[in-house]
């Protein structure tokens, strides 16, 4: 059990941004949402988070964690202060505090867990973790004995020449025995250049004080700004796209593909290039996606082939083929061995097993039966300016080219919709409907354009 | 002249794939395919293929290649064992052998010529490739003596740490003179940590044994799963794009783009990004191709830009425009300076020169003429749910927006078609044809949801 | 006050190109062009362009630069040999000639300023613009002692081991005092191995000669093939999406995005991957364009968003939403909380606020209103083979699916189009207008393939 103090307070100024930083999205989820997940393996019985920057607007955005307890902090008087301001909530508090910030969205949570554990086991008043960096410039340096024991802390402006060449940087995330932070946090003084309270200056007035190094430094990796950000995409990114291709699912391409956390792949899914997939979405096995598609918040079943589409919140069966140039969203269901493609948008629309909507159709509140074959250029009038209509068509009928069927309407199975057809009233099973003109063709007509023949 | 063993019995378990390691394709063919390809110079007179998982499916993705012989490795008990079931199919063979892996697709054809070469005019029992790698780590190592000659071979995890230094690796790739191999062959032994036959344990046996270093590490990198395929499938890129770029093309964003072997491009030809050009097509000269296209299987005649489309098995004239959003399949031919595009599917269709397909459009089973201007919407109904039908469409003819031309149909030169027509009769030339009803107006209607009007 | 002598006769024979090598596009200019751009911060008396290649093509391209003297080079016998041909043209100028290359496109003006201030304020005869290279191999070295003056320059092939280490190169790029210059040029031999006039060389008959570095080698860099093209294309990308990364702007990839020198983005957009932003656009605060999206010569305004589409030569109003699957061209003006998308093309035509053209659509040269309705299929016939004509289409208008406009058309306001109408007369305000056919049924109707039901 520990109680974690998430420093979220900053405007981040440096983003030039109307949002406040850790709202900042980094691969569909916030820089603070990612700081929250990476305590998932651990038990927290208090977790609070120190606001400031727009306050209101970040409590608001967390509205789905209702465990959290937000503090504020009205001034941003540096690390110290924020953590001041978590004194009147954890009065009386044992345990121990793990201290995160907002904007280090890469922490793993075995690496949290593993400080804790060493925090816990050895019985530390403090615990820092720290990384080795291959470019230390800019951060604090940690020096420790040969037992990991941190005997100093020194800004690098601070640093000497040879001090520099020290590469263990502290990651400003650390575990404390709360009772002891607790009675060292009013001793802090502001007498630095900054004149700023420092929570580093915490640690020299405890003991004993340890150093864990993280074992990948691009976990600690902050967020000042957006080419930070597009940085840490790419680390995530990374682990995502590698854990995938260990598990079987061949990438095209990887650095040109993006995938969210919680995709799932099924093995022998190949992902060609440029293929985004987003939200919680799964991809059966066998299937081939891209180039140039994005799935969004759906499941694309076993074997289906999906080129240049856009696909959200919908699922479509195993065997079929969308697209090149398909779009289906809101909430759309094509069965089995189906055949979507070719500037066909699907809206709201149930398509059942070995139909075809093949070629520049749009179905918006239709349920189509199985074996149909909808003609190209068919499209649902589903919309009377005023509310939006449903369409029904039973199976294995038979919708002619550029037909309109203007819903509500009711078509049964084994219809044919003869072509050109604007379809205002329903139509019985086995029926032929039709409605349109007769041809008629006037012999050695000339466009007014041109002079009369000779 | 020589004998080739492919080794191809491996199932390539960290490949999480239902199909067979040497099967994977990359860049557009398989890992086996690739390694039969690296022997293109050479004058094979036997070219076995050791079997083992997946024999039969193996054996037959391999039908294009009658010269093979397959040769099954009912169990793998190593790559000697793998080299012993030749010898039934090398009796009395006086030649040398080439031993390949079916997983190592990058080799060039020159750096296996070089090795034979060395092999035949050093007279050596055996000759092996060898690469000098930057990190070694997990790769046997290969000691020399100043002139090449073999004089050790260390498994990494035996290595001390000075041999560990030593950059020259195994490539696994080896020259054997055939009677000198099948002598020793029968007397490989499996006391190792994995108790299996190494053949790397024959060249102890023999004498000279040389070895010859590749110029490039990245042609002896092998594949065991699908991190390695991508790593693999961007130096193959890598190759064929600094090809093209030498040659006169210009490719703008080249990580961006793929391009499979057998495409060829004329200079001054401009590949804009996330461009994929793949299976046996050609790009004239001068055109732009992309953003965001695939051409596959196809031949695009000079001066001619495709945007943001997708043709296959498609030829398209020179100084025509096509996209964005087209899509040409199934045998098209598209004639010069026509313009397809805008939402345009074209199937197993021809269209004559200075031929508009501009908007909206599906035509299949159609011969356009010249000089032809097919309207917005036009549609081509070709199936009438049974059959496809053909559409044949004279010179000069202008078909209206959303006409319909019920195949089969043919219609004369000179012809216009109204807008709004559904044509199922023949149309004779110099003539207009139309299918429509009266225009009529409603003054003062009002739809039924609103209020009457005041 | 500066001359300016750009060097710009090669033929570039690398390119593989029909093009003059200065000619080549990068990133939306011609190298020329950006050379000539890097002259920005400077007041430049004269502007000399030494033309041989191509040189009235060249000089045609450059139509745009009247202030530009062309000088002709017939043959190219070295940079000495370029610089004498300047001789006639700058007779009694008695200031400071800065000699550029016409390949060399990434210069910054910065660095030029710093070169000439450099110059001037030092009083020099010449000064030489030189770079540490990480890899000097192949370029000459530059030696000078303690003050930046220049000792010695010697080529790659003639330098011994220990002149190998030295990483200062000559950058080809010079300020001399004119005068100076004039009357060394003449004394220049061809007594080296290419037999030519190097106007390196010059640099040893005159004194003082100082060097300046410039900060970062790559701008530095030549363009001699299409490699070289594309690295220096890569060079500028990263120069331009930092800058806006670092004003504000999300990309998400920025490796897959391209944006033109010209852009402006504002603060809070987002970018999303493979998208291009090219020509003079701008992107308003709160965008999120892209994936998949090419920009063109076009403004978005705020908070609207761009998926999978092509805009060029237009404008989009804010909050309005485009795609996937628009091309908006030819001057197309839409308003603010539009919908346009689903495979819609619109053409010199401009859209009211808060109307959609939602699917389907084709419209050419129309003029819609606020608050309409175009429906699915919509089609303005504004071509009748001859000549395009107008639309019109008044506000709170809606037309039904699959109807025909058929140019010249004025459509009143609060006007309903009946579905699969033909439209080809004006329609007055408050009407409904209709042209079909009824629809008749045949029950118990089969297809003529199918046998008779029994």
């Amino acid at each position: 059990m520990v109680a974690v103090a998430i420093l979220a307070a900053g405007r981040g100024t440096r983003m030039k941004s109307s949002l406040p930083k850790v709202l900042h999205p980094l691969g569909g989820r916030t820089l603070l949402e990612r700081v929250l997940d990476s305590l998932q393996n651990l038990s927290v019985d208090h977790c609070l988070v120190v606001v400031g920057y727009g306050a209101e607007q970040v409590q608001q955005a967390m509205a789905a964690y209702p465990h959290l307890t937000f503090v504020e902090q009205r001034q941003q008087l540096g690390t110290g202060h924020a953590a001041q301001q978590v004194l009147p909530y954890l009065e009386n508090y044992e345990g121990d505090l793990l201290v995160l910030n907002g904007d280090v969205p890469l922490l793993r949570p075995e690496t949290l867990n593993q400080l804790i554990t060493t925090h816990q086991q050895q019985g530390n008043a403090a615990t820092l973790l720290t990384a080795q960096l291959p470019n230390p410039k800019g951060y604090g340096r940690v020096f420790c004995d040969g037992s990991n024991r941190v005997t100093q802390i020194v800004e690098d402006r601070d640093c000497s020449t040879a001090q520099k060449q020290n590469q263990r940087i502290n990651a400003g995330v650390y575990c404390f025995r709360w009772p002891v932070l607790a009675e060292v946090l009013p001793k802090l003084q502001t007498n630095n250049d900054q004149q700023e309270y420092y929570l580093t200056d915490t640690v020299l007035l405890m003991q004993p004080v340890m150093a864990v190094d993280v074992e990948d430094y691009q976990e600690i990796l902050g967020i000042n700004d957006r080419l930070q950000l597009a940085n840490a995409h790419g680390v995530l990114q990374q682990r995502v796209k590698e854990q995938w291709m260990r598990l079987g699912v061949t990438l095209i391409d990887p650095d040109s593909i993006t995938i969210d956390d919680q995709v799932q792949i099924h093995p022998d899914a190949v992902i060609e290039p440029q293929t985004h997939l987003r939200g919680i979405s799964t991809i059966g096995a066998g299937c081939r996606i891209g180039p140039g598609t994005l799935i969004e918040n759906s499941t694309i079943h076993d074997q289906t082939t999906v080129l240049y589409s856009v696909v959200t919140d919908s699922t479509v069966g195993a065997g079929s083929r969308v697209g090149p140039y398909s779009h289906l969203r809101g909430e759309v269901t094509v069965g089995d061995r189906c055949r979507i493609g070719n500037f066909v948008e699907l809206k709201a629309t149930t398509v059942g097993d070995r139909t075809n909507v093949a070629h520049l159709t749009y179905l918006g509140n239709a349920t189509v039966g199985a074996h149909v074959n909808v003609g190209a250029g068919t499209i649902t009038a589903n919309y009377d300016g005023y509310q939006k209509h449903p369409t029904v068509i039973g199976d294995r009928t038979k919708t002619g080219s550029n037909s309109v069927l203007v819903a509500p309407l009711t078509i049964g199975t084994d219809v044919t919709i003869a072509a050109g057809s604007v379809i205002t009233q329903d139509v019985p099973s086995d029926s032929l409907a039709i409605a349109r003109a007769q041809q008629t063709v006037k012999p050695g007509w000339r466009p007014k354009q041109l002079p009369p023949q000779a």
